[in-house]
């Protein structure tokens, strides 16, 4: 049986994370909304017209009967039936605090750009995104990312390589697209936060090899980042450009990892 | 053994959600940051010298070994051992999806006040803050507390008195908590919205009486609302009035709930 997955189909938005989960565990998902009529089917849900549990909001997945809403949510029901988070109670509590602080973070970045009002424009509240966008980049971004780097560091089960737990868990593939799209919106300020995050830019990398997260992400059914998302690059957001690269009288552009 | 809670101590804040389903459950809980040396034992954890999941910002509970924190996920892990959730999985994740639904509120809620950045004071962020309390007090409170009403619409199992499933569970005393603080911060927007929210209203009334949620709320347990929480009451973010009491001549003032 396949899982039904909803969501908006021009983003990657919230829906990554579970797309993600679906596509490293192999799973046989239909991705609803980016097929035939596959709006007005989502649609149905959130008028109330389907049976089951009524989402707020997409991401949701429905298995067999059940409707799940809510991504970090959706992560811990899908976690054990995709093999993507360890079978104890503690390990999956702890996999679902870091999936919800990642959320945090994701709202946050969101804010950057919508800090009035996700209802208005992004040019209507152009000030307050700076203003909001500054504090984002230079307190919040070394706080969310040098958290998930000390559990790294204090995770000796996994020597460092995984967030929770021996193995990869959801909130590793999370982690990844949290990196990946910071560095999509926010290029010059990853590129100086990430000097002090060595080990969580390596479970970036190590991620992204994996055989199916590498094929996935080369595929059609990656949708690139763009400025409908939740991770939008908007130059005038970003911090300046790392001081050695602008004082080079060379014309170099800075080094930029290529994120996909 | 008692569960240890660590949370702010001089405000409701997040930790409140948590505080009512102890109370409720009748739990043996100690709220650690209010006693003595207490707020010193919260930051030894979160400066990672304490053992288990690092947590990266308060609430959290240490049961036995375990930390858990993110407020929806100690619901989730609280909410089976206090007998607040029916026991299948689909309910459980019905339960969630609704706290992390008010979680998502209660994140907008702040942001009214703080739509700039957290670190700075509400004084300097005015301007922007009377934006987006205006939007939230416009389309996302009726939107969110529409949501709520739905569910109870919806539920047949419990007639329209519960969230989720038959009985009371943890998300009921959450949406109480929402209501209660909703109306504390923005008294005219709430009382012009409860107009259409009737099974809501009726579901913080029959949360409030429960004998120990009522002795919890009128003892000093029971946090008073303040300035420095998260549900703020600044009259220039609140919607005007009503009508009817903005017109009229006899000095009335607009009949107000009462919040606990």
């Amino acid at each position: 049986m396949a899982i039904e997955l909803y969501y908006w189909p021009m983003i990657q938005g919230r829906g990554e994370f579970v797309r993600l989960a679906l596509e490293e565990a192999g799973a046989r998902y239909v991705d609803v909304a980016r097929g035939k009529n596959g709006m007005r089917a989502m649609q149905r849900f959130l008028d109330g017209a389907e049976r089951g549990a009524l989402p707020f909001a997409p991401p949701f997945v429905r298995v067999g009967r059940t409707v799940v809403s809510q991504t970090a949510n959706v992560l811990a029901f899908l976690g054990p039936r995709l093999g993507l988070v360890p079978d104890d109670e503690g390990a999956r509590a702890e996999a679902s605090q870091v999936q919800l602080t990642i959320a945090d973070l994701v709202a946050e970045a969101h804010d950057t750009h919508h800090p009035i009002a996700s209802s208005l424009y992004y040019e209507d509240q152009r000030q307050a995104a700076a203003q909001r966008a500054r504090t984002f980049v230079d307190e919040r971004i070394p706080k969310y990312l040098g958290w998930l780097e000390r559990l790294l560091e204090r995770n000796r089960r996994s020597r460092g390589r995984w967030l929770v737990g021996r193995d990869l868990t959801y909130a590793d593939l999370s982690a990844f697209q949290v990196v990946a799209g910071l560095r999509y919106a926010f290029p010059n300020a990853m590129a100086r936060a990430e000097r002090t995050l060595p080990k969580l830019v390596a479970l970036h990398d190590r991620v992204a090899a994996r055989p199916r997260i590498a094929a996935y992400l080369a595929s059609e059914r990656r949708i690139a980042f763009n400025e409908q998302g939740i991770f939008r690059h908007y130059p005038e957001l970003d911090a300046k450009p790392p001081r050695a690269a602008r004082k080079t009288t060379r014309g170099k552009a800075p080094r930029r990892r290529r994120t996909r």
